[in-house]
């Protein structure tokens, strides 16, 4: 069994801990036999949960003891420099030192961004790592990056971006020459443009398949594979979408509940409503990959649930299976000497 | 009759040009007797289009003449240059000439702000005029500002768009103190925010009810009145909602239509839907305010039909109303002297 992949997950983060990663990985060992996991916390309640659902260790679940946390509103400073011992850092340090090919954790996204930084360093040709990940489409899904991890991104930055988003999205979703677009506003001819304009006529030079402008509403249109974007106005867009997909479930089930009648509707529904669910599950839209660093980090949303976390867990595989930081790279070495 | 308020409509503009202004004038008339419109744009066209809807001119209703359209992908330049006599041109000279107090136009919005400003000037105090819209929301609706007049925003210029946008939602809504919030994503120590944390400490200082960060989600729970945020991040976030409300409503659509079984339950779930459909119908979210100009110019929607362009011939009516210029510029007043 030499050949099995190894995914490193920090158990102790997010708002679910523990409870959330623990199944997510038991599920998890049933679906790939290709994969080793390695719980990374406390040793003693991870013990504790696993005995709670009447599972052992072996080959293929190993723990790793850690005995710090990183807290959701620790800043990265303060993770970096005093939690050494923490879940998170023990987790990606398992990928520096090669005992594990990826780390997974629903920690705060800005404490695993400086970890994965600051412990794998980023590759050579990238100035900044960005956050990717899939956004559901009218067909299928729109990556999205940057998402969070870096504000102000020139338009050098953005080509890097596209570099790695296009790369991703070959190897993940197989898709031979991904299309990628540069989020842009629709009054092209405004004022202050200039930088967007800029960051245009640089991605027209890429060796990847660059199709021009998209807007806000092409994420749903299902026309361009990877969009591009500055960090801030990604993050934005990516929060604007969960909050209006969840506000809006959210009124229909309120809607259907309202009277007696619409209890019955629900009910006549309720086939159609689960089919549609199922579509736009954002459980299994979770897992954000950290690109542009020498190693694989995937994070996990920090209000994730065990199928969603078994779903980050599942990105972070085929990430290693499909070897992305070494595909990123090579793509970036012909593009550096080009 | 000499209180009558006086709305010029561009009626030549958008993508529906007088097949939905001319509707949309006739039923805001009946609608509200305090009010009278005169429609701009081509005489003859205009005549044609309101004997098909057996419809006179009177005292509430006057035809005024322009000869040329600015086109949705004329560029600003173009048209402030060579289209002296188009109808959102027109319709903006009437307020500047006091013989109309507000304008409203479905035309390009990069030219009707660059007209607007160009015919009206902008308030004293203001850098730069901003977009301005409501957006709904779980409880409500929320307002948003800039929707992508300006980008790279700095500190001050949220500060006015915070100033204005106060001002425009204590004018229409009659909200006593409205909250307002600065856009920002969640991780507030990540690299870059400094930009973000200046125009927050500015805020803290300003005479409207600043309550700190909100984010993307935040749009939609209705606890906050006003968000304030750079303009193309804004456009983003508003196109971004647009594109997913009309995904998701095509999706529910579909999957109502899929099977005999789904289109009897459509059927039976028709009152709850069409309950829904009127509490998010976007129509009645149509008519963007450009604030900061010396004079009322209300943006209505490119695919605007005539229910919608009503609704921002409404929102003009309003701002008239409640002098939302005079408001504006006696808080900057109150805000430069302090």
């Amino acid at each position: 069994m030499a050949s099995l992949h190894t995914v490193a997950i920090d158990v102790m983060s997010g708002d679910n801990g523990l409870e959330a990663a623990i199944p997510a990985a038991i599920v998890f060992l049933k679906k790939y036999d290709d994969t080793a996991l390695i719980l990374v916390g406390d040793e003693t309640s991870i013990n504790q949960e696993l005995t709670k659902h009447k599972q052992s260790t072996s080959e293929r679940l190993i723990i790793q003891h850690a005995s710090e946390v990183v807290n959701m509103d620790d800043s990265p400073k303060l993770a970096l420099r005093f939690k050494k011992d923490s879940s998170m850092r023990v987790a990606i340090n398992l990928v520096k030192e090669g005992r594990a090919n990826a780390a997974v954790s629903a920690g705060n996204t800005g404490a695993l961004m400086a970890t994965g930084r600051f412990v794998l360093r980023t590759l050579k040709g990238i100035d900044r790592p960005a956050i990717c990940a899939a956004i559901p489409a009218a067909s299928g899904h729109t990556y999205m990056l940057d998402l969070g991890a870096n504000i102000d991104s020139t338009s050098e930055h953005l080509y890097q971006f596209a570099i790695m988003g296009s790369e991703l999205v070959h190897a993940i979703d197989g898709v031979d020459k991904p299309r990628v677009g540069l989020l842009n506003i629709g009054s092209e001819d405004m004022k202050g443009n200039e930088q967007v304009k800029a960051a245009h006529d640089r991605l027209q030079n890429g060796a990847f398949n660059y199709i021009g402008f998209a807007e806000g509403n092409d994420i749903f249109h299902g026309d361009v594979d990877v969009i591009v974007c500055d960090g801030f106005v990604g993050n934005v867009a990516l929060k604007t979408t969960e909050g209006l997909a969840k506000m809006l479930s959210e009124e229909i089930k309120a809607g259907y509940t309202k009277s007696l009648y619409a209890k019955f509707a629900a009910l006549i529904s309720l086939p159609v409503i689960r089919s549609f669910r199922k579509r736009f599950d954002h459980r299994q839209y979770n897992g954000a990959s950290f690109l542009g660093l020498k190693g694989i980090v995937v994070k996990s949303h920090g209000g994730a649930d065990d199928v969603a976390f078994a779903n980050a867990i599942g990105i972070a595989r085929k990430a290693v299976i499909e070897k992305v930081p070494d595909r990123i790279e090579a793509q970036l070495d012909k593009h550096l000497t080009k």
